[in-house]
Protein backbone atom coordinates (compact mmCIF):
# COMPACT_ATOMS: atom_id res chain seq x y z
CA UNK A 1 0.00 0.00 0.00
CA UNK A 2 1.30 3.90 -1.04
CA UNK A 3 1.47 6.04 1.83
CA UNK A 4 -1.25 8.04 -0.15
CA UNK A 5 -3.32 5.15 -0.41
CA UNK A 6 -2.69 4.64 3.47
CA UNK A 7 -3.51 8.34 3.95
CA UNK A 8 -6.93 8.10 2.42
CA UNK A 9 -7.89 4.64 4.40
CA UNK A 10 -10.02 6.34 7.03
CA UNK A 11 -11.41 9.88 5.42
CA UNK A 12 -12.82 10.01 8.84
CA UNK A 13 -9.86 10.61 10.84
CA UNK A 14 -8.21 13.77 11.43
CA UNK A 15 -5.34 15.58 13.14
CA UNK A 16 -5.48 19.23 14.61
CA UNK A 17 -2.00 19.69 14.11
CA UNK A 18 -1.88 18.45 10.12
CA UNK A 19 -1.80 21.56 7.76
CA UNK A 20 -2.46 19.50 4.95
CA UNK A 21 -6.15 18.84 6.24
CA UNK A 22 -9.34 21.33 6.28
CA UNK A 23 -10.15 24.07 4.19
CA UNK A 24 -7.48 27.06 4.51
CA UNK A 25 -9.05 30.47 5.29
CA UNK A 26 -7.28 33.35 6.87
CA UNK A 27 -9.98 35.42 8.68
CA UNK A 28 -7.53 38.10 9.30
CA UNK A 29 -4.13 39.21 9.35
CA UNK A 30 -2.36 36.88 11.99
CA UNK A 31 -5.71 34.89 11.94
CA UNK A 32 -5.32 31.19 10.17
CA UNK A 33 -8.13 28.31 10.11
CA UNK A 34 -8.67 25.44 8.84
CA UNK A 35 -12.71 24.08 8.01
CA UNK A 36 -13.95 20.78 8.46
CA UNK A 37 -17.79 20.84 7.15
CA UNK A 38 -20.11 18.31 8.73
CA UNK A 39 -23.79 18.11 7.89
CA UNK A 40 -24.88 19.95 10.82
CA UNK A 41 -21.59 21.28 12.37
CA UNK A 42 -18.27 22.57 11.65
CA UNK A 43 -15.18 22.52 13.01
CA UNK A 44 -11.95 24.78 12.70
CA UNK A 45 -8.35 25.01 13.99
CA UNK A 46 -7.98 28.58 14.54
CA UNK A 47 -4.19 29.74 14.77
CA UNK A 48 -3.84 33.29 16.23
CA UNK A 49 -0.24 34.94 15.91
CA UNK A 50 0.65 36.92 19.24
CA UNK A 51 -0.35 40.12 19.48
CA UNK A 52 -3.13 39.98 17.46
CA UNK A 53 -6.79 41.32 17.36
CA UNK A 54 -9.34 39.56 15.75
CA UNK A 55 -12.21 42.03 14.40
CA UNK A 56 -15.27 41.98 17.24
CA UNK A 57 -18.27 40.41 15.17
CA UNK A 58 -21.56 38.59 15.20
CA UNK A 59 -23.55 36.19 13.53
CA UNK A 60 -26.75 33.80 13.33
CA UNK A 61 -24.33 30.80 13.88
CA UNK A 62 -24.36 29.23 17.74
CA UNK A 63 -20.25 29.01 18.47
CA UNK A 64 -18.60 26.90 20.67
CA UNK A 65 -14.67 28.03 21.23
CA UNK A 66 -12.25 25.75 23.05
CA UNK A 67 -8.71 27.07 24.00
CA UNK A 68 -6.19 24.11 22.97
CA UNK A 69 -3.25 26.05 23.21
CA UNK A 70 -1.35 29.52 24.65
CA UNK A 71 -3.44 32.53 25.91
CA UNK A 72 -6.08 35.09 24.72
CA UNK A 73 -8.78 37.29 25.95
CA UNK A 74 -12.43 36.80 24.60
CA UNK A 75 -14.47 39.91 24.30
CA UNK A 76 -18.19 38.48 23.92
CA UNK A 77 -21.12 41.16 24.88
CA UNK A 78 -19.89 43.72 27.31
CA UNK A 79 -17.15 40.92 28.58
CA UNK A 80 -13.23 40.76 28.11
CA UNK A 81 -11.98 37.21 30.02
CA UNK A 82 -8.51 35.61 30.31
CA UNK A 83 -8.81 32.37 28.78
CA UNK A 84 -6.09 29.39 29.86
CA UNK A 85 -5.57 26.31 27.68
CA UNK A 86 -8.54 23.99 28.61
CA UNK A 87 -11.15 26.81 28.82
CA UNK A 88 -14.09 26.69 26.52
CA UNK A 89 -17.01 29.13 26.34
CA UNK A 90 -20.49 29.44 24.36
CA UNK A 91 -21.62 31.90 22.22
CA UNK A 92 -25.09 32.03 21.28
CA UNK A 93 -26.00 32.97 17.64
CA UNK A 94 -26.26 37.34 17.39
CA UNK A 95 -23.76 37.63 20.03
CA UNK A 96 -21.01 40.28 19.53
CA UNK A 97 -17.56 38.30 19.97
CA UNK A 98 -13.82 38.79 19.30
CA UNK A 99 -10.41 37.57 20.43
CA UNK A 100 -7.01 39.26 21.20
CA UNK A 101 -3.65 37.64 22.02
CA UNK A 102 -0.41 38.44 23.87
CA UNK A 103 2.58 37.26 23.43
CA UNK A 104 1.63 33.69 23.57
CA UNK A 105 -0.56 33.32 20.54
CA UNK A 106 -3.33 30.89 20.73
CA UNK A 107 -4.55 27.86 18.80
CA UNK A 108 -8.82 27.59 19.22
CA UNK A 109 -10.83 25.05 18.11
CA UNK A 110 -13.94 26.84 17.34
CA UNK A 111 -17.50 25.01 16.14
CA UNK A 112 -20.32 26.03 14.41
CA UNK A 113 -23.69 24.73 14.14
CA UNK A 114 -25.25 25.14 11.78
CA UNK A 115 -22.76 25.15 9.22
CA UNK A 116 -21.03 28.44 8.25
CA UNK A 117 -21.88 28.61 4.95
CA UNK A 118 -19.30 30.88 3.70
CA UNK A 119 -16.34 28.85 5.32
CA UNK A 120 -17.32 25.85 3.25
CA UNK A 121 -14.33 27.31 0.24
CA UNK A 122 -11.00 28.42 0.55
CA UNK A 123 -10.69 32.28 0.84
CA UNK A 124 -10.32 35.11 3.15
CA UNK A 125 -12.11 37.33 5.96
CA UNK A 126 -14.91 36.50 8.64
CA UNK A 127 -17.43 35.79 5.75
CA UNK A 128 -20.29 37.51 6.08
CA UNK A 129 -20.18 38.36 9.54
CA UNK A 130 -22.05 41.98 10.75
CA UNK A 131 -20.18 44.82 11.62
CA UNK B 1 -17.29 39.97 46.03
CA UNK B 2 -17.23 36.42 47.08
CA UNK B 3 -15.90 33.49 45.40
CA UNK B 4 -19.46 31.93 44.26
CA UNK B 5 -20.53 35.57 42.47
CA UNK B 6 -17.23 35.31 40.88
CA UNK B 7 -17.45 32.45 39.33
CA UNK B 8 -20.77 33.71 37.98
CA UNK B 9 -20.07 36.42 36.43
CA UNK B 10 -19.44 34.94 32.63
CA UNK B 11 -22.12 31.82 32.92
CA UNK B 12 -20.96 31.75 29.10
CA UNK B 13 -17.40 29.82 30.31
CA UNK B 14 -16.36 26.54 31.20
CA UNK B 15 -13.23 24.49 31.80
CA UNK B 16 -12.57 20.96 30.02
CA UNK B 17 -11.03 19.96 34.01
CA UNK B 18 -14.03 21.32 36.08
CA UNK B 19 -15.90 18.62 37.46
CA UNK B 20 -17.97 21.14 38.76
CA UNK B 21 -19.57 21.98 36.09
CA UNK B 22 -21.97 20.10 32.66
CA UNK B 23 -24.70 17.40 33.64
CA UNK B 24 -22.81 14.32 34.69
CA UNK B 25 -23.54 11.44 33.00
CA UNK B 26 -22.09 7.91 33.54
CA UNK B 27 -22.89 5.86 29.76
CA UNK B 28 -21.14 2.73 30.97
CA UNK B 29 -18.54 1.33 33.83
CA UNK B 30 -15.63 3.25 33.08
CA UNK B 31 -16.76 5.97 30.86
CA UNK B 32 -18.26 9.15 33.02
CA UNK B 33 -19.09 12.31 30.80
CA UNK B 34 -20.25 16.17 31.37
CA UNK B 35 -22.85 17.55 29.51
CA UNK B 36 -23.10 21.11 28.24
CA UNK B 37 -26.17 21.60 26.09
CA UNK B 38 -26.39 24.64 23.42
CA UNK B 39 -29.14 25.21 21.25
CA UNK B 40 -27.94 23.33 17.76
CA UNK B 41 -24.91 21.65 19.63
CA UNK B 42 -23.95 19.62 22.57
CA UNK B 43 -20.67 19.18 24.14
CA UNK B 44 -19.97 16.26 25.94
CA UNK B 45 -16.66 15.73 27.97
CA UNK B 46 -15.71 12.37 28.75
CA UNK B 47 -13.19 10.34 31.13
CA UNK B 48 -12.45 6.85 29.88
CA UNK B 49 -10.52 5.11 32.31
CA UNK B 50 -7.75 2.24 31.30
CA UNK B 51 -8.81 -0.92 30.22
CA UNK B 52 -12.08 0.03 29.31
CA UNK B 53 -14.75 -0.26 25.97
CA UNK B 54 -17.88 1.11 25.13
CA UNK B 55 -20.26 -0.15 23.86
CA UNK B 56 -21.00 -0.05 19.66
CA UNK B 57 -23.84 2.07 18.96
CA UNK B 58 -25.48 4.45 16.66
CA UNK B 59 -27.68 6.85 17.05
CA UNK B 60 -29.41 9.65 14.12
CA UNK B 61 -27.04 12.41 15.52
CA UNK B 62 -23.77 13.97 14.03
CA UNK B 63 -21.17 13.61 16.02
CA UNK B 64 -17.57 14.45 16.15
CA UNK B 65 -14.79 13.55 18.86
CA UNK B 66 -11.48 15.20 19.96
CA UNK B 67 -9.10 12.84 21.78
CA UNK B 68 -7.50 15.77 24.31
CA UNK B 69 -5.30 12.90 26.45
CA UNK B 70 -4.56 9.46 26.78
CA UNK B 71 -4.60 6.72 24.22
CA UNK B 72 -7.93 5.16 22.55
CA UNK B 73 -8.78 2.63 19.38
CA UNK B 74 -11.99 4.56 18.06
CA UNK B 75 -14.02 2.14 16.46
CA UNK B 76 -16.50 2.99 13.49
CA UNK B 77 -17.82 1.13 10.58
CA UNK B 78 -15.58 -2.31 10.02
CA UNK B 79 -12.48 -0.44 11.23
CA UNK B 80 -10.41 0.27 14.57
CA UNK B 81 -8.32 2.96 14.81
CA UNK B 82 -5.39 3.85 17.06
CA UNK B 83 -5.79 7.35 18.41
CA UNK B 84 -3.33 9.48 19.86
CA UNK B 85 -3.75 13.30 21.33
CA UNK B 86 -5.01 15.36 18.74
CA UNK B 87 -6.58 13.30 16.53
CA UNK B 88 -10.34 14.08 15.68
CA UNK B 89 -12.63 12.31 13.90
CA UNK B 90 -16.12 12.79 12.27
CA UNK B 91 -18.92 10.24 12.66
CA UNK B 92 -22.42 10.76 10.37
CA UNK B 93 -25.61 10.16 11.90
CA UNK B 94 -26.25 6.32 11.71
CA UNK B 95 -22.94 5.03 11.59
CA UNK B 96 -22.16 2.62 14.18
CA UNK B 97 -19.12 3.47 16.53
CA UNK B 98 -17.62 2.58 19.82
CA UNK B 99 -13.76 2.91 21.55
CA UNK B 100 -11.79 1.33 23.66
CA UNK B 101 -8.52 2.07 25.76
CA UNK B 102 -5.65 0.52 26.86
CA UNK B 103 -3.38 1.01 29.90
CA UNK B 104 -3.29 5.59 29.78
CA UNK B 105 -7.18 5.73 29.45
CA UNK B 106 -8.36 8.74 27.03
CA UNK B 107 -10.24 11.99 27.51
CA UNK B 108 -12.72 12.91 24.66
CA UNK B 109 -14.32 15.73 23.83
CA UNK B 110 -17.58 14.74 21.91
CA UNK B 111 -19.56 17.42 19.91
CA UNK B 112 -23.15 16.43 19.27
CA UNK B 113 -25.64 18.66 16.81
CA UNK B 114 -28.32 18.54 17.07
CA UNK B 115 -28.36 17.82 20.88
CA UNK B 116 -28.93 14.23 22.19
CA UNK B 117 -32.07 14.42 24.05
CA UNK B 118 -31.74 12.29 26.14
CA UNK B 119 -28.40 13.68 27.14
CA UNK B 120 -29.93 17.28 28.81
CA UNK B 121 -30.35 15.08 32.43
CA UNK B 122 -27.82 13.60 34.94
CA UNK B 123 -28.12 9.29 34.73
CA UNK B 124 -26.71 6.55 33.12
CA UNK B 125 -26.44 4.79 29.91
CA UNK B 126 -26.01 5.84 26.28
CA UNK B 127 -29.40 6.81 26.30
CA UNK B 128 -31.52 5.76 23.38
CA UNK B 129 -29.08 4.44 21.12
CA UNK B 130 -29.31 1.43 19.33
CA UNK B 131 -26.85 -1.48 19.32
Amino acid sequence: MTAQAHKNRSPWVFNLDDDTQGIHRKLVSGIQTRIFPGQNVMLSVVRIEPNTTGTVHNHTEEQWGVLLKGECVRIQGDEEREMKPGDFWHTPGGVSHGIKTGSAGATVLDIFSPPREEYKKPGEGFGSANK
